[in-house]
């Protein structure tokens, strides 16, 4: 593999829209229709207002879209700030394998490109399918080594994401797409430490402004190493302790990253998702009455126990990681959404309360994606149910209709039910546009649309 | 050293202008002076001019000067050129025992916040000193594993530099400055891959603006881990496979590492300045005439043979790295600077002639800022010399009559001779100017000037 990064790029570059099949295309138009919610979601987030205040005095001329929140800033500063939108409710997409969540870092540099470069749908698409093909691809190749030692991946990894999207919609040649490749790597950083900061997310956008920094400067010719993943010093052996370089070219161009990609239902960890899935069944098909509730015992893998066996969580962050609160919440409320991990929700007096009947235990037979949950009612009466595998998991992946629904749940706070409609309808027509800019613009409310007109 | 970031950054925000010793003061007025003379001389270079072209348009208001070359971009956009303007020539300083250059990160992201938000000599050269003190020292601290396993130190490092500089002529609280520490860990970036290439100096400029975004982040109250140093998987353990945190804060205060500052006379490889020491020096004191010579035997330490061994460059860079080539220009043109090292000079027929004179040969008892040089004349008459310490050396540093040289050979394509000695004399006055934005300004020729009145 001494010229792994030629393959890569030259792959890239000569790759057409019609070698991606129609369901590749398919679950491009999911990524992105989930990515865009999680960006609308997370708009409002004091993080990104800080980020705001602190990087827009130096930002440049209107050229690109805020995500929802509205504003026009340079194409640089759009993609760092939406990056850290879409990440921030930790409800963006997630490639199981390698632990990335493939989509920020992509769709962030590529949307806020599309508005300074006018970009057609599928020529957008095409990209977006390739950038993450890229990324997801670099992410096996160091993994696990990478993640375990220490590297936020989705950061180390998105940057060429990135580089490779942006690079392929600025159609770089072989040669400059190598150096974008290159320029990727030397800025290829993010620390897994920061995670429970604000950090966390700016990690994202970082990722997300520098690939696009890294396939504009290889467009006007900066050069960098030709070699820049495989060099014995090069990113794969620098920050891997064990990497396998032909996982980037196998079967490039017949198996595609993205097909792996799986939704979040909801914005907690993932290991409590299969809780989540019982508590909301057993509430519907028994009309569960949560005052009526007198125990909850769940039984739960021991990994699920051992990273989110929070009994008292403080803060929405908190409750995130919380089995206990996710419960509570998925039984009081009968909704996991945005709304129940907030600082709010999760010190509200009733959910507490709630809280302290349940118990929770681990079993080994219990896979990562189970769970077991038994509810005893006033009364005496035992519901019990076992879910085999968790909703939005790759064998029980979101239906279309879902990750509509997930969208309109997160665009509710920013756009009427019109315009959320018009614009889940581009997005299911997204080869087809004329310009995606179209999407970015139409996911702020019109003062005429708010007014009422 | 459980809490290594935070002791750090204690430090840095407790730390009072009347803390900093003379000596250290005058150490920077050098730096400074010499940093400076580098973004003159590397203004107009063409990897300037493509950043320019590629990152111009996605700039923001006119905040900051671009040095030498003139206009104004943000301040974040002026961090990154002018750090590859300075970088470019490598003829900036050197700290020996990290190999960091440390001036280059610090300096051109302070430089540039002081014209957007007003900072007085004082100020600005305190915040200098401290944030080259804790590049050094968290260099040293994974010196030598970090930069032999293929970081490019100052870009790793000099983020550090950049952010506690920034930080403090932000006038950060401790918790801050630990925050900015923390987010410039997040962003440490920067592969020793990309010698050779453009993207070399891009590191520069990366790690300058990523500085200085770190503390503008930190000063809006982005929060990052608290313990990004010395935490399991922070930068030190992350970023190197052996390390020493006690580095950073043994003697703190009362050592200072800009002390162990060095600047090159000669813009090439280090190891080839002995060369050059004897080749300029037998030609002045034996009144050489390089038509007359007819052989050059060169003796080394075997490093320099290793590093520098190119007999046949063919491009200004590699000439850089070429002792033949170096020794042929001292010889015929008595002088080794920026003029010696374009393409043009390398594959000057005169000078490619001259080299084929010249043979090489090492010896371990000779150190590596020693050569022995002999040089036989027409006619049959050997001078023989030997150099104990290279000009430039920790034994034998530039004297400020020197580095005042330095700087004007380099300023002189952009400066008139009155603009050059102004300049010299406010660096020479730093810590007395009300506004230090008045030297990036000075660094620019007037349109008045320029037409001669």
């Amino acid at each position: 593999m001494n010229d792994v990064t030629q393959q890569l790029a030259r792959f890239i570059v000569s790759s057409r829209w019609n070698d991606i099949p129609a369901s590749v295309r398919h679950e491009g138009e999911r990524a992105i229709i989930n990515w865009l919610g999680c960006a609308l979601g997370g708009c409002r987030d004091v993080v990104v207002g800080r980020l705001l205040d602190a990087l827009g005095r130096y930002a440049g001329e209107p050229q690109a879209t805020l995500l929802g929140r509205g504003g026009r800033v340079d194409v640089l500063t759009a993609a760092c700030i939406n990056a850290v939108s879409s990440n921030i409710l930790d409800f963006d997409d997630t490639h199981l394998r390698s632990v990335i969540h493939p989509s920020v870092p992509v769709a962030a540099a590529l949307v806020a490109l599309a508005e300074h470069r006018k970009l057609g749908g599928a020529d957008f698409l095409h990209a977006f399918v390739l950038g993450v093909d890229a990324e997801c691809r670099i992410a096996n190749a160091v993994s696990p080594a990478h993640y375990e030692s220490g590297w936020h991946i989705t950061a180390t990894c998105g940057v060429f994401g990135a580089a490779v999207a942006a690079g392929k919609a600025l159609r770089l040649d072989a040669r400059q797409m190598v150096w974008a490749i290159g320029i990727a790597a030397t800025q290829a950083s993010g620390m897994l430490e920061m995670l429970g900061s604000m950090s966390k997310s700016y990690n994202m956008g970082h990722a997300a402004r520098n690939g696009l920094v890294a396939a504009l400067l290889a467009e006007n010719n900066i050069t960098s190493s030709e070699r820049a993943l495989e060099a014995p010093r090069g990113f794969l052996n620098l920050l891997a302790t064990a990497s396998d370089a032909t996982e980037i070219t196998r079967e490039l161009g017949s198996r595609w990253e993205l097909t792996e990609n799986t939704y979040k239902p909801y914005p907690c960890g993932i290991v409590i998702h299969p809780v989540i899935d019982a508590c909301l069944d057993l509430r519907t098909a028994r009309r569960l009455d949560p005052a009526q509730i007198t125990a909850v015992s769940i039984t739960v893998n021991p990994l699920a126990l051992q990273l989110c066996g929070n009994q008292s969580p403080r803060t929405g962050l908190e409750g995130k990681l919380s089995l206990y609160h996710s419960a509570a919440v998925a039984l009081v409320d009968g909704e996991a959404g945005v709304n129940q991990y907030t600082d709010e929700r999760v010190t509200d007096p009733r959910i507490v309360t709630f809280r302290e009947k349940i118990t929770l235990a681990s079993d080994a037979l219990i896979g990562k994606a189970q769970a077991r949950v038994c509810i005893t009612h006033n009364g005496g009466t035992h519901h019990e149910i076992f879910v085999e595998h968790a909703r939005g998991s790759r064998e029980r992946p979101l239906s279309d209709a879902e990750i509509e629904s997930k969208f309109r749940s997160l665009a509710r706070a920013e756009l009427s039910p019109h315009a959320i409609d018009r614009l889940i309808d581009s997005c299911w027509l997204l080869a087809q546009l004329p310009d995606v800019g179209d999407i970015a613009r139409a996911s702020v409310a019109s003062p005429i649309a708010a007014s009422g007109r």
